[in-house]
């Protein structure tokens, strides 16, 4: 498994590969990894015929007040799991290399990044966007994989890939939870044994929402204070239910529904989401 | 000559030129071709293995007072002269394709796009960079040709592309202009001979900074009212000096800087400029 420290280094890499007529697949990541990132590496090795990870803890998409400098830093444990699963190239470019002095280009979605983790964090996506753009520019991938526990950025990064002909496929694969339900997430290593408890509390909120649809439940007061008693216990963000597509507030649940929480945990933001068809009536 | 109307189109085209080994040269265009946008065309033809030109009349870059409607049309005559030339594609995207429904993402290049024509356009380069980047993920190119007529315009894409990771080399050729000094442009169609005449004030002014600078001239102040003196005939915009990189106004003259002009001559904009290192005391 080659290791690959800069752009034009990763784009000749991916170069080769396609003249040779090899399908590229792509799993950009912040390290860390876990199951979740585990089943994007899968999936990319089974549907494509070279599979590149990228490992890069993006520094401006954490405000000055979030948590950069704590982010857990794990590569070599990374890189072993990645050569395990059989990814052939880790892109880890340097930050000094990413962002050179007087950097000044940013690529921003609107609409889809008002609401949600965006209205707490106003400048996250814009940073998102910009460092996926830059990777997929070193990567050029035929498709890249993103995690539905990220739901917003899913959407958000399907939208700017059509928008700017990227001519790429984003694949989302589901959410991987640990057994009691707590979706996976590099920062819940920041949970104490009581918060960890606790944390509990989102997905416990949302499978009672999944339970209200699937009983037939279409008012979406009824369904957010479901969620909103199940989280009791934590300090509240957000509870919203949006459109799949444009991540605007609903009034009425039809067609592809997110619903969406976060709270803060201690110190410690999470987020988690379910995703409903009303005209299957069916939740993943 | 192939004429590709589809960014998934030209991309295929554009991979399978490079798995073939071949460099692609770009010249990206409004199309209502003069000599100018040839000796762009030239260039990438003897530089590269093959060469695309894309004509794309960008709505989103005109403001609602601008000339998108009267833009001057001409995609037949422009295809003969990139055939003649040695062209082997034009991309030619259809604009309800490159802005679908809910198109919602933009590419922005900070502080380069706030003074001179960004002053008196807000939203016109963040279009520009925007419809450049499409563009360069349809085309795939090695190469990318602009003229330095639009000078802002060159140091921002070329700010753009290091900044994204583009892997494009920028090529940057020098303004062209008629036999009495006029910077060609396609906006000259819409001058009258009285116009036309007077529109010589601009490149006249630049020529007085030359001589000016050529001699030894090294006060800003100086070198601005020569122009504005020379000026005097037509409605100015800006007359300002700022440096090559960063076109921040600079209150002395070092390194490279850049002279540049736009006024309106009648109801047309016109734009001009030179490029003075002070190191070499070259223009250019």
């Amino acid at each position: 498994m080659r290791i690959i420290e800069t752009a034009d280094e990763m784009r000749a890499w991916a170069y080769a590969r396609r003249a040779e007529g090899n399908w590229i697949g792509f799993v950009p990541t912040m390290g860390a990894l876990h199951e979740g990132h585990a089943s994007l590496m899968r999936a990319s090795v089974e549907q494509n015929d070279v599979s590149v990870l990228s490992i890069f803890v993006n520094p401006t998409q954490f405000a000055p007040h979030e948590d950069y400098n704590r982010y857990p830093r794990t590569f070599e444990a990374d890189c072993e799991l990645a050569e395990r699963i059989g990814i052939d190239a880790v892109y880890a470019p340097r930050v000094e290399r990413m962002y050179p002095p007087n950097y000044a280009t940013y690529v921003e979605v609107r609409r889809l990044t008002e609401g949600l983790c965006g209205r707490s964090r106003p400048t996250h996506f814009r940073c998102v966007t910009t460092v996926v753009t830059k990777l997929f520019h070193a990567v050029c991938p035929h498709r890249a994989y993103f995690g539905q526990k990220d739901a917003q950025q899913a959407a958000v990064i399907r939208r700017m890939t059509r928008d700017l002909d990227f001519g790429i496929e984003i694949v989302v694969l589901p959410i991987v939870r640990e057994p009691d339900g707590l979706a996976m997430s590099s920062r819940n290593v920041y949970l104490s044994a009581e918060e960890r408890a606790r944390a509990l509390c989102l997905s416990r909120g949302l499978l009672e929402a999944q339970r209200l649809l699937e009983s037939g439940e279409r008012r979406v007061d009824a369904i957010v204070d479901a969620v909103r008693n199940a989280m009791s216990g934590v300090q509240i963000d957000y509870i919203e239910l949006v459109d799949a597509d444009e991540m605007q507030p609903v009034s009425e649940i039809r067609g592809r529904v997110l619903l969406a929480v976060a709270a803060y945990v201690g110190q410690t933001r999470l987020i988690d989401n379910i995703m409903f068809d009303a005209e299957s009536g069916i939740v993943t």
